[in-house]
């Protein structure tokens, strides 16, 4: 007996841009139940915005879970099944996730594991949530020291992305959501990048058509792999010795943004890039100038290096032991599953701490 | 942009029988590695069988869960991705769920959840879990007091079944398994009823092709109603008041098996049948003989109606706060999303307790 099976799912809708919002009504008033899983921060800066201006919805319940990265983890997950029940939630209500990347990872989780699953939307406030975390359907938890070590692929309802929210963001925030726009330009976006090369954030003044372009990016790479057998592996592009990175932060030091982290990884895999692709140093100086210029480097010891070759063990992507990078052919086209030698990966790390540039 | 995704999920793989294990050596060994997730009595029991019957299939890690359903919860959980984290698993090796309906249930939540998901197969060795818990993809925990509030549906790559662990089996076991099999024949398999009625669970001599019978009868739902919006919810048959008798029990008094707690739900919804359908008497008093024939009563008392009521209210089956039955129609036919008033349901319950039959 060997049974084919096909599991047609509803498509996502996105909703991107200038009044966003209201035009994301129509999306929610055909469910009996509303219930908002934010956090302290997004709650005060960003519930009111979404009331007004959507003052026809009735929200039914508030979860509230603590903010930031070091709160991506098992006890939160608990507080919002926990309030789930409280609240009585059923499967024809829906959930609305209103925040960053880390209320959409952790409350699409959560929406996505009640009752065996409770549709919901993300309404991504940050500009890392915009571009990025909100889109895509990967969700999930930090846990025992590794980031989004528990989690599933699910796809939100629809992704309703309102730059109104990015009025309410800190510095830190813009920064942390650059890095993955970067990102975008380096592996498939060469048009972006020519619109970006030699600005830096605090000077970036259409922020509105580079959100629209950076989510599309992301779009059109998820929806053609979804589960990430291909081609969206090349979203990991400075995500290897980042993630790694941001994990040996959290563990060790103190908690840095996660585009901190992909920054950095991105110097050290583009270092990586331009060994075994041969890219031009004059390319490679580019880029790594680019990324100075938005981000101060970390303060790394020679010491870090081999605990961060040993977290990067443990990422979702290593297969059979072996350490696969997706990398750059060149500015503006990555390719996945390159094999690197541990060799290489350290050297990566102390041309970084070196400050070298490419001669 | 509205995107329209289709995932074609792989088929899942039944084997079923004498010498399944043998035979399901080729879907094993194209694994890297193999982890075993099962509990202290299985492992004492059933493992070296699976050692012995298998002998070129290299263990390469085994995690031990507490046995019962009082540990289906997330500490159980929480223990088995930190073993998992602890082994370093990663995508390309394999979960084998070794055990009960429990095993399956939480392990297959912890593989589908492990690093956003690793493969798993269910080779189930209770009869409960070879003729229910192990097919049709529901995963999860209890929480709360609530019997799987949080999980997912998701497929195993395959389902092992072989009859060779009932070997193993306690009296009370087969009891539990038991009431799910009277439930097939109930709700749809008059042919099996035909061979059953009149007997006990002890007296039952064809258990191999009553397995392969009911697992049948099952895999067919399942595979025409993955995500349990129709036909599948005739499964539930029994089961909306059983499991909030099962959780009761749980919370008040002591745990019950499954399956009694099953049986009792199955009087009562033959009951509620009877009045809604115009069931006659002497077909409900068939039912209720042949259930009372094979569990003993639980000595409910009047005030623990009031409690099953409410915890019905939780109920994953609860859309829009009604309670939606699965009843007969007649023997060998169900029918799901039968409303009942609550009035009608505190009867069932007053029938049952005081152990009329119908005239």
């Amino acid at each position: 007996m060997n049974i084919p099976l096909i599991i047609e799912t509803e498509p996502v809708t996105y909703i991107i841009g200038d009044k966003a919002l209201e035009r994301s009504e129509v999306k929610l008033n055909k469910y009996k139940r509303i219930i908002v899983i934010t956090d302290e921060n997004v709650e005060k800066l960003c519930l009111h915005v979404f009331r007004r201006k959507l003052p026809s919805i009735n929200i039914d319940g508030v979860i509230i879970m603590k903010s930031g990265e070091e709160n991506k983890n098992i006890q939160q997950l608990t507080h919002i099944w926990n309030e789930l029940t409280k609240l009585n939630a059923d499967r024809d209500d829906l959930i609305i996730n209103l925040g960053g990347g880390v209320v959409t990872d952790i409350g699409g989780m959560a929406a996505a594991t009640f009752k065996r699953g409770i549709q919901f939307i993300n309404f991504p406030t940050t500009l890392l949530g915009m571009v990025d975390a909100s889109i895509g359907g990967k969700t999930g938890i930090d846990f025992e020291g590794y980031k989004n070590q528990v989690g599933l692929f699910v796809n939100p309802k629809c992704v309703v992305i309102d730059p109104i929210f990015l009025l309410t963001l800190e510095d830190l925030q813009w920064q942390s959501g650059f890095a993955e726009v970067l990102k975008y330009c380096m592996i498939l976006d060469k048009d972006l990048w020519g619109k970006l090369e030699g600005r830096n954030y605090k000077t970036v003044d259409d922020w509105n058509r580079v959100i629209i372009k950076s989510a599309k990016d992301k779009i059109d790479i998820v929806r053609s792999d979804t589960l990430e057998k291909g081609i969206r592996k090349n979203l990991n592009f400075g995500h290897t010795i980042g993630h790694a990175l941001e994990t040996h932060y959290l563990n060790s030091y103190s908690p840095v943004t996660h585009g901190k982290a992909i920054a950095a990884g991105m110097i050290c895999e583009a270092w990586l890039s331009a060994q075994i692709f041969n890219i031009e140093c004059s390319c490679l100086n580019r880029i790594i100038s680019m990324i100075d210029n938005n981000f101060q480097r970390f303060d790394l010891l020679p010491e870090d290096i081999p605990v961060i070759v040993e977290l990067m063990q443990q990422d979702k992507k290593v297969r059979d032991k072996k350490q696969n990078f997706s990398l750059l052919k060149k500015l503006g086209k990555a390719v996945h599953e390159v094999e690197v030698e541990e060799k290489l990966i350290i050297e990566s790390l102390e041309f970084y701490i070196n400050r070298k540039s490419c001669k």
